[in-house]
Formats: C-alpha cells, sequence, structure tokens
C-alpha cells in the first residue's frame, strides 16, 4: 500500500500511524502539475517540509512523488495536450530533483493522465506512467482526438426488448445500472449520449445513440431525432455500447468478456473493484 | 425468474425460447401507466394479445401485470404524486380485470414507484409493491417531498484526505466511484450537488456539498461559495454523504455496513449486485 500526501499533516498523520502499526508506508508526495485539483504545487517550499517530515523517523518513508494532469481532459487540441504533457513531466522531474538535490530519497517519479501518456513527445525523468483509460479508450478520448472510435476496445453488450415506434425509441436491457451515469461527451463537440450503438460486430449503426436511460432500461434512437424503422431491430437483436467513460461502464461490471474481433469468447478477465 | 413483456413478439419469442429449454417462464405483462417509457397502455388491444399469445402454449404463462410510475419523479406536490399513485392503481387493476374477464389468469397484479408507494391513498386490487428507494430514501426523495432528509438511511463515509484553503475545498476519498455519477438533483430546486454533507453522526453541517467529483476524489465546498475554514476538518475527519439517488450510490459497493443511530457496526448486508 503506497500513501499519497499533500501537506506536513498529512505525512505525520500517516508516519504516526505506521509507527503505532509498526510499519513503514511508502510515500509519494502529490504534485499539482496543472492547478486542477490537489497537490504541492512546485515551487512551494511545502515540498522540502513534507520530504523532511517523513524523513524524520520511521512509520513513512519517502518514495517519490507523482502527479495526474487531469487539465488534459480540458485541451482543446492535440498541441495543447502535448504542451499539457511537457508541463506535467517537467513538474514532476523537477519537484524530484528539487527533493534529491536537498539529500532526499526520490526514486519513483509517476506522472500520466491518458491524454498526455499517448502525445507526450518525452518522458525523461519520469519511471513510471499511470494512465487508465488508455488500455481501452472510449467516446471522451475520441471527442478529445486522443483515439478514433474504432480504436475503443470496451463495449456494453446490450439486447433489444421493445420498442416505441411512434417515438422511434429501441428499448434495451442496458440502462444506467450498465452503463454508467457517465455523461462525460455532454460538453464536447460530439454529445453521445449515454453511449454510441454498434452492431454486435463493434461497426457504429447509422447515428444511433443511447439517448437515455432508465436504471434498467436504454433507450436508442437517432442522434437528430429522425425517424428510424424500429422493425430492422427485433426484439432479441444485439448491439455494443461503446460508452463515454472505460473507467465508470467497468466499475459497473464484474469481469471483462474478451473477444478478439468475432463474437468467441476467449477469456474472462475478473475486475479489482472499489478504490 | 419472471420475465416482463409488452408486445406479442416478445411473448412469442420467451414461449419458443421456454419450449426449447423445456421450461415454462412465468410472464407478467408491463403496462404503461404514466406514458413514462415502455408497456402496453390501458385499452390497447394487444394486452388481450399478449395474454392469447401467452395462453396459446407452453414455454411461457401469463401471471400478471406490472408497471411502474416512473414519471412520479416529475410531480412537483404531494397532491400531484397522489393523483399519480391512482392512475397507476387503476392502470394496472383495470389490465387485470380485463384479462380475467376474458378468462386469461392474472394473479399478481404489481405496482409501485417509491413516490406513489408512499402518497398512494389506497391499493384496492393491488397484490404487490415494488418500491426500490422507499427502503433508504435519498436527496431526490427529500426535493421531491416524499421524505425529510432525516429520513434518509443510507450514507458514505468518507475521509478527509487533504484542502485547497484558498479555494475553499476540502478534499476526501469519497469521488464519484464511491458516490456515482448521478446527479439526479440537478433539476431539483436545490441541487445537491454529488451529495449532502453530514458529521459521522449523520447531521448535516452548515451548507457543504460535494461540489464536484473526480474518480477517487471528492470535493467539499460551501453550497453558495462562501469562505469556509478548512482547519475545522482536519485530515482524518470522517463525513457521511447523503446520496442524490440510493439505488445508484448503492451499486457502487459491495455491501451495506449497518449502524443504528451510534457508530458501532451492528452488522454487514452483502448486496445483490447486477440487474
Amino acid at each position: 500500500m503506497t500513501v499519497l500526501l499533500d501537506s506536513v499533516e498529512s505525512g505525520r498523520m500517516v508516519a504516526d500511524r505506521g509507527r503505532a502499526l509498526g510499519i513503514d508506508f511508502p510515500a509519494l508526495i502529490e504534485i499539482d502539475s496543472d492547478g486542477h485539483r490537489s497537490g504541492v504545487r512546485p515551487g512551494d517550499p511545502a515540498l522540502m517540509a513534507i520530504g523532511r517530515a517523513l524523513g524524520e523517523g520511521r512509520g513513512a518513508s519517502l518514495r517519490g512523488v507523482m502527479t495526474h494532469a487531469g487539465d488534459s481532459y480540458n485541451c482543446t487540441s492535440v498541441d495543447a495536450i502535448r504542451a499539457m504533457a511537457e508541463r506535467e513531466r517537467a513538474a514532476v522531474v523537477g519537484c524530484a530533483e528539487a527533493l534529491r538535490g536537498a539529500g532526499l530519497p526520490c526514486p519513483i517519479v509517476s506522472a500520466g493522465s491518458t491524454p498526455t501518456a499517448t502525445f507526450a513527445t518525452g518522458f525523461n525523468g519520469v519511471t513510471e506512467v499511470r494512465a487508465g483509460v488508455y488500455m481501452f479508450f472510449d467516446l471522451v478520448m475520441a471527442g478529445l482526438g486522443v483515439c478514433l472510435i474504432d480504436d475503443i476496445a470496451v463495449s456494453v453488450l446490450a439486447t433489444v426488448i421493445g420498442h416505441q415506434p411512434d417515438k422511434g425509441w429501441i428499448i434495451t436491457d442496458a440502462g444506467w445500472m450498465a452503463l454508467s451515469r457517465d455523461r462525460g461527451t455532454a460538453k464536447q463537440k460530439v454529445d453521445q449520449g449515454y453511449g454510441l450503438v454498434c452492431n454486435v460486430g463493434g461497426v457504429p449503426i447509422d447515428d444511433l445513440v443511447v439517448v437515455d436511460t432508465n436504471q434498467e432500461h436504454g433507450i436508442i434512437a437517432d442522434r437528430r431525432g429522425a425517424a428510424i424503422d424500429t422493425a430492422r431491430y427485433p426484439v432479441g437483436t444485439q448491439m455494443r455500447i461503446l460508452p463515454n467513460h472505460a473507467c465508470a461502464t467497468s466499475a459497473q461490471h464484474a469481469a471483462y468478456h474478451v473477444v478478439n474481433g468475432g463474437t468467441e469468447l476467449e477469456a474472462v478477465w475478473p475486475r479489482f473493484s472499489g478504490w
């Protein structure tokens, strides 16, 4: 268990707890590389104070620094993502060098968000890249220009369970319990609703999206409200829904069912759930 | 396993599958009591057609009718909920009587949404009430006037892990993985963000809400952006977050930790997950 912390207060608390338990928590100092959420800003004297607090005794020991450039999700071009990647790298490597310059240990220099991991031009000084969505990609990443729709490697297999022909609705068994409540594309140029609808082979069907969800029902319709021939999708038809956010959608499921381009099940990968 | 269906097509498909498997699926016909999503509308000749299709042979057998007045979530007064409850009851009981009048069996007459279950003035003819949130209540129900904040019986125990004093932020370990992405109060009179913040005893703290979440971080601030003394909530402070939607939030967890007014753990109830 590695502890992340961003204040002297947290460092002391972790060290106290470690001593009480008779263990030595490995600790990383969180660096705020983009002003997005939390962490020590580069240049803040708190960095050295935390490093020294961790060095004072047993209970916790400094292992390095980490950051996550979450603000890369707000970038609107690949150039902006590249610039953010360099800012992320420079922030975390600079802090590592400052700690080492003061004689403190800093073997781990951890960075990564999926956009910056994809477009970074270099990782000089970084020892670890953490990028969660990178493994699957998703509609948010496609909307950011980080991947193509065809690159998305995770989907929810849904089954048509009914229709409302006068409303142009196809109703499926994949509601927000299956897809998650994530609406990450809502503010992007292309709003994908609760997910983009593909055939069972993973190819998008016309302009169908999941326009709304209830707990156990998905409502599929044309993106622009155009009439669709619901009879083309009889009850029992299977469809694949590409998710807005791979993390949120995957977290709704106990395992991944792995296919390799076809429909034959190649493996079942249980998920680690929780956080 | 009871099958819900709302078309002759589905009825035939279920019966075919049942015959192929050598079993007899118990089936309920879904009634659309409020024009909200799916089901057969009262008076639609499809009701009798489905009933007869299920009666034609083995594989599936008619057991009754069911409805869910989901539109009750859009009611803005208790009087409107009462009227919706009566509409829900009348729709499903009327359909049951029509089926029985044609000599078809209809022992189960199932209705229920949490608002209508709470305020219905009568359940004449109803044999089963299904109301999911009813057990715990939540902020959406409080916003609808269905319960008081003090009635809410489920919360997420969060721990303060940091601060951004200049932004007036308290940062916790309960992000949307713990709280869900549900923003059900966003369009209500009082927007509760990602949840209302209480002390560990369950009493709301001033005007603190979870104003934003990341995957594993919750950001707590004053509802109106007023300055708060973050030093009052040191790292390690525990808080309870009341959820927008009890179903969505509970689905993010593997079990309920049961307390009875205090902090002593009385039981752990594993959850049935999936849908």
